[in-house]
């Protein structure tokens, strides 16, 4: 970390933000040349944050040299974290692809669907029980009810489930039932959440806020490695700018920096990255053929009747299709769709 | 609501919708014209998501004419909301100036701010014990010690207090004594909380989310008044947007756009939507001219040895500068400052 | 066109909308719902603005069916454009691949590149002789004497030119050498400048505006359109958002989203989008699996040397590494690169 | 400037970086620390690209201490710029209030509107002869007609002219006839136009751009200021956001930025930046007590037959009420509001 002092600081502020740099534990190494005084602060800065020394009088500006994460970084770990998920494994050579609903509406629609993606190539099952909806008016998902489905879903097609969480109130229960936990853009910065799903073992999806950065992703992933959980997968699932055209804008860009700044794996989300069905194949390629480690894909046997994100939704045969060209493009880049299971039990 | 169909629907995507309107409990109207068949969804439209209809085949757009969200809205209750906020009103001609620090840090720091703030006008206190920070290594509140130190400094003051709290697991031992629980923007759509403290008769400080539109907001606010909890107020407090000058940009149009929709109170919070102290008293006037109906500060007494947020921090002096000005501003818009209590009990 | 009055508006108020509808040599159509009386304005209203109705009393909405442009819109011209730059065809089977410097800094820099990318494998050589640059203080290009070198650099590769032009007074001079004129993005609402460029019949790249909408951009298409020239290629060169960590966001779903309402080629430039050399490879095939016509990509002898973007610049090999991903991508999506000439005259 | 080397930088380039900075005319300081070297490149750097050195391998991270512009600089120029617009001044304890409508339409609609908004206390009058239209289909203004009546508008109220110019082409006819040089978000980084504008003497109102930095608009300042003409006023028209309940979002914030990083006066546009009229009264008054030097503001005798903008455009009774409260808000600003003239000649 530098610390660049204001041309006209004077020698006491220099000194404080000396002695405030060695009271937090940390080497100094004092530059000063004629046009500003620069002070390196040397050790272990991640876990310092810049405001320690950003109001101190006399500061200018400070500036990170080193991230202000570490477990999630590649510095700390250079090999790819490459982890299983019941039956396939993410991060290696392995492309995932979950699919399913955005809500278990019953469980005649959670197992079609579960049969039709698995038949159609999917390496897991998604499902909302618990559902944030805008509106308080709106459904609000089968709870533990949708939890059991989706186990005989599971069941029957071999498939790992994965399944949203938004409280930790919630995590007793769920943590009998679901492979993957997924925590989602609105969650993403609720750190008793992370928390509590760091002290788990369970596999975690973590998806990046609408308005987060990368850098803010990272951090949120080093709160949950740092409660000792290392099974966690970063997913794009798009991001709020100004543009309307799209539910929100994928950032394709996020895919390559992420797999340069973390070893986790990066999974994308088509579905809600575009809002729209017809959109979601080529977003979907474009993922693989960036570097994607995997994808989350909305999946509806009646698209026109789900309770939610219906419009997104790719019907089976549409999926279908997807994931074939997604196995082309995996092909390419020297890698193949995860396989689960061998049969689906009916 | 309105559901436009594409050029090519076919009578039976016609019927389609129209029996989903019918089934949603609202009433029919079919204007079929040259260009395209208009269908109006007629009733308790607010409580019915838009993509109920999206995804029904031959459907181009649906328009909703009515605001998804009704307690909150203005058309619902014309006349603004104003509300007792133990000891002074708030969303009528009084003006609440809430004031402290970003964390409680110690009993002498916080019951010190307490009598800075008071003595230069504040009409609340704020303070926080669980603190949302971005890195797991940062310091993270002092919890209920906190909040006993707080509960001193109301009982030195007068000063009713103002306090964030994070997850619905800390709502039993906060409402012992928080006067105001504040909802902050990474948990404007933390529904599970919401709707807790939608039960509670508590009143409310909701924080707009970095990202989130003013309808969401005026959604996010509907989960607490639906829940019988009327005493909301909301907070604008920036939002992120590509400018990098400041940490946040002030989104001063949401005064006016806010105190058009809905009837509740609307408070500015010039700290964090700006994130520099010298920029502070600046929007905290802009905010007050454009109609709001009070302030949230951060105030500390050493803003250098602020563990969280010190550089937007206003020092007492810089503070009472401030409510000098808001003052006088207030007074042209036809209000004046709330005052609290009479006198400081040292 | 529909226009939706307010729940109170008056007969008058609706009969000026309808005169105002008639006015502008539109059929009217009237619904009168119980909630809403919805206007109907029928014709030919892609020249119609929407501000024409917004600002008369009693207005509460106005919604377009149709989209503001014609000349652009694929429900106009259904087929995608096909068209030849001087020996390859965009918007076809082939994916165009244009490679070249930011700015031509020497004749040697030019020709060096020209003779590198067109081994590679590119189609077309970029390469900017008049710079827009944020600092009046910074290298503004070679201007005519660059045009030079580029022609002669062409009559060396076989390499069609592209060049950006900043200004209508510099038409009559780069009209004589260029293939194809680039606007770039701080230019994409130069409405006079599009003008210009709409009456001659040299071929467009037109670059997508840091901000710009996918509707707006498709807008500024149908000015060069209206002109008279159809040989226009839409170019979606990143957009501003909050993120940091690239220079600007591939808007990827662009790709898709531009295919889907225009019949004209589109081209990425994932140098710009991304702003960094190591991802550019990434986004590349990223943006040829999402269905684009082609790449614009700066490639330069000696990044590090570069006057201008060395930074995002490919050196010649990792262009060749590039060049040879996308192809294979290009082979899944059932096209192959463009190839320009037969040999290189040295 | 600082130079921060990657922890793996060979001694090679850091001698490279060396040599690089002493061939931009900069001296050299080198801190090699224990985590990072660091290189700070001193002298006049304002002038130097970043990217000079960015691309330069080795290098991590390049950061400016001193400001990429001067001339626009408060350090460079500690005191407010204070100048005349031909009957007031703008800078100093004067409010400017530039009002008049978006088009000129007609003679009387201009001399109209010069006289009501005289009246109600404006101190100059605005209006396009060169519309910036979305749309090629859109009204485009009426040219030098346009100017004859705002000229004889002038002669009529004592008030001198704002007028937007588009294109240099314009320059030559638009010198003889306007006051002062508008120049609109689009064209804020028209370089060009910039610099042909700075070799004129005539005011200049350089409006930010869409989604320009604050920094960015310093930049383009330069362009003008470095070209001799020293009368630039700086102009806050909104920002394009995520938000869409308004036209733009007021970036009030800006207001103390530019105030402290510049001399140059700052004017905010309320009618652009809100796009609503019943807004805009509002944001006016929190504009000048967040310390703007002014506003421009849309007036329109008849908003609804405004060929452009009327929904933002204020009546002339309304642009009365609002001046008055602006005039309040001034005095307690320590201003007053600018005068020009004394009697309109009819």
């Amino acid at each position: 970390m530098m610390i660049i002092m204001k041309a006209n600081a004077t020698p006491q502020e220099v000194d404080t933000v000396i002695a405030s740099i060695k009271s937090a534990g940390l080497n100094v190494h004092l530059s000063q040349g004629v046009e500003a005084t620069i002070i390196g602060a040397i050790g272990e800065t991640h876990n310092i944050p810049l405001e320690r020394f950003e109001s101190l009088e006399g500061v200018d500006l400070v500036q990170r040299i080193t991230q202000p994460y570490k477990l999630a970084s590649r510095q700390f770990h250079p090999e790819n974290s490459v982890f299983n998920i019941d039956g396939f494994t993410v991060g290696g050579d392995e492309v995932a692809v979950i699919a399913g609903p955005c809500s278990v509406e019953s469980r005649n629609q959670i197992i079609e669907t579960a049969i039709a993606v698995k038949e159609a190539g999917a390496s897991a099952l998604r499902g909302g029980v618990f559902k944030p909806r805008t509106s308080p008016y709106a459904f609000q998902g089968l709870g533990e009810e949708g939890l059991e489905y989706l186990a005989e879903a599971r069941e029957k097609t071999g498939l790992p489930i994965v399944v949203e969480i938004m409280s930790q109130v919630q995590l007793d229960m769920m943590v009998k039932y679901v492979d993957v936990f997924q925590i989602g853009a609105r969650n993403m910065q609720n750190f008793n959440l992370l928390r509590a799903i760091g002290e788990t073992q369970t596999a975690v999806l973590l998806k990046r806020g609408l308005s987060a950065t990368i850098e803010e992703l990272l951090m949120s992933a080093e709160y949950i490695l740092s409660g000792g959980n290392q099974r966690v997968m970063l997913c794009e699932r798009g991001i709020r700018t100004f543009e309307t055209s799209t539910r929100n804008t994928t950032d394709i860009n996020a895919i390559p920096v992420l797999k340069h700044h973390t070893h986790l794996p990066v999974i994308l989300d088509p579905s809600h990255s575009t809002g729209f069905a017809n959109y979601v194949a080529a977003v979907a390629r474009a993922g693989i053929a960036a570097g994607a480690d995997g994808l989350i894909v909305e999946v509806h046997p009646d698209p026109a009747c789900a309770v939610s994100d219906g419009k997104q939704s790719l019907k089976p045969e549409a999926f279908a299709a997807m994931v074939k060209q997604v196995g082309q493009i995996a092909q390419i880049m020297g890698r193949s769709l995860a396989t689960v299971g061998t049969q689906v039990h009916r």
